[in-house]
Formats: structure tokens, sequence, C-alpha cells
């Protein structure tokens, strides 16, 4: 549910850097199932990614969508994006790198996976699949 | 105004592929004109594409944007997701892949073909641009 | 904050075009900072890019999401797709190539650059960012 896309400059991350980070951001996420989160990284090289007009060779942007859970409340939301700032703190900041994050929020009942719909927030089924962290077919409406 | 972006591994699909699923997606829009269907593909590498923070080299990941058209009651929500695996089936599901989708619904009037505003829904101009494929030059308000 | 996804054919633009035309981009959102504009250009091969089932070398499609500003009215949703128009057409119209472009709107506060997050429209500290081009700690709530 949670689908990271993060345009990064060339050679800023290891395989090893993504594996470890694409963790950091999977724990954000402890009440959902681990396969629910997917994070895709992407190469730009400098003369493709602007920044206001100008190619920008150390810049890491990404962009996210939320389909599981929404953020109904300021103060949560506040606290969210510092969550989200401390998970990626020691492979932007502390590389000297510059960074950009925003949130889109879609529909629940517009996300299929495996071919199953997701089971509602924190149902018997949601619980199930975290723990087996698999899909399987619903047992309940 | 569908956007299909297809994030998937390596290899997993033929230019000849890539045609045959891009149908079956613009064949689920058969009241739109079809140019409206768009479909990109985007290879990713194992090791850029992590699941519950482990690299998968096995998994498709489709992100769609609606933007003609919106699914107002749930009855359609679930007859469209229904369609969209089936679509899907022969090229993910039958070849051992796993699969992911969700759908953001955008704003219709912020959305541009080839310098026109794209007509109303079952409009007469909507009509023309289905019957020849092509946008043209709105003829009513 | 305006996040533009530019995908289009294989050399069809060179550096000092992509250069230009987010130039051309920054300069719409004359009331941000410039450092809001990002602008990310990807190269699609005809055989992974497809519009109505069929494969296209000639495409321009562009995916844009605004986050800073909001456009309220109909009038002004209309007025900016003009404006939209008016910046791509020396590199998309003028040149042959088809285009389709569409944009969504995130949430103002699901929104974070460089561990802060941006100043409220027109605030002083969004002043203070224009004025100087970059983020800076907030001196206000």
């Amino acid at each position: 549910m949670p689908l990271w896309k993060v345009y990064h400059p060339a050679d800023a991350f290891s395989a090893d850097d993504k594996r470890e980070l694409s963790r950091r951001i999977t724990a954000l996420y402890r009440n959902l199932p681990k396969f629910y989160v997917g994070v895709v990284f992407q190469e730009v090289a400098a003369d493709s990614f602007y920044v206001g007009g100008e190619p920008n060779g150390n810049f890491v942007r990404i962009w996210i969508d939320h389909i599981a859970r929404t953020l109904p409340t300021p103060e949560m939301r506040t606290w969210w994006i510092g969550q989200c700032d401390e998970a990626l703190a020691p492979f932007v900041r502390d590389r000297g790198l510059d960074w950009e994050f925003h949130i889109d929020e879609t529909a629940f009942d517009l996300w299929s996976i495996q071919g199953y719909r997701p089971p509602l927030p924190d149902s018997e089924d949601e619980k199930r699949w975290r723990r087996e962290n698999r899909p399987s077919p619903p047992t309940a409406q």
C-alpha cells in the first residue's frame, strides 16, 4: 500500500543502502503487513533532474502514495512527517544530499493485491495477512 | 486519461507482450476514445525494487491515474477492480508473477490533450473524439 | 512542490532543451520559491510507451503534482491549463510531438523539504524562502 518512489542521483545508493533504507521505511508501517510496503528506486541523471530550473545532481525526491491508512488529524500528520524524516536522515541528510518528499492519499477500495481486495484496517483478515506476511483469501466480508 | 505506470522485473515482458497487455488495458475503457489510454512500462532491477524491505525480482507494481471518469459507487469499484485483474491475469498471475495495483482519481478539469481540454463525458465532442480516435477542436462549451 | 514528471521519446530533448523547458516551467510558478519546482525527465522507448494499444514514439506524457497551492475556481483552472500549454508549446507542439498532461493536487501538510514543513502560502517565512531560494528554519507557527 504505501508505495515509495525514490528519485535519486546516479550512484547515490548502493544495493545495501537501498535494502537498508527500504527496511527503515518498512519499519515505519509497523501496524501493516510488511509486504504492503513497496519501494522503487530510480536513478536520475543530473541533466534530467531540475530544481528551480537548474540541473541538480544532489537531490533525492520522494513521492509516496498511501492507500491502506489515512492520517486524519494535523497532529498525526506532523508526527508522521517527522517519522519519515527520521527514517530518511542517515541516507540523505547525513550524507549531504538535499531531499524533499510528499504524500498522496488514495482510495482504499481502488486497490488490489494478488487478485484480492485487501482486508479492512485492523480486521482479523488483515491481522492474518500481517502475521503470515502474504495475501490469502478473505474469510469475511 | 487513464495513465497506467507498470513497474516490472527486467525481461518480464517482450515488446509483443507489452503491446498485447496495453491492448487489453485499452479494451477495458470501451466507452472512451482509445487514444485516452496511456501505458508506460518501466523495468526495475531487483536491487531497486523492494517489498517489505526485501529485494524482489518477481513483482509487478502498477499505479493508475483515472481522469476522464470516476467510479462513484462501491459496486462499480468492486466490478472495476475485477475487470482489471482479469485483463492482467494472463501476463501476471498465469506467469507466476506477483502483482499489485492501485488507482487514484484526479480532477477532470486539470487535464489537457494536444492543447485541448477534453470534452465532457458522453458529449457529442467526446463521441467524435472516440469515433475519429484523435483530438479535435471542441464545437460546444 | 510542483513535481513534473515528463515521459518523453528517446532523444526528443537535449540537455539544453531540458534545462530551458524546466526554466519555462519554473517561471509559471512566479509566486513560489524557485526551488519548489522539480522537473524529472524520463526517456521511454517506443516499445514501452503505448497510446490506445499502439506503441508510440512521438508522445510526451506529463504528470504533475501540485502541493503548495490549489486552483480553487474553474476560471483559474482554465487559465492555468492555458499557461502550461503555452510554456510547453515550443518543445512539444512546435516540434510535431503529441502531448498530454494532467495535474493532481495533494495535501499541503503531507509535504516536507529538507526536514522542514514548508511555510504557509504568502507567509513571511515563505517570502524569505522565496527571496533566499532555499529552505531555512521557520520563525513562526
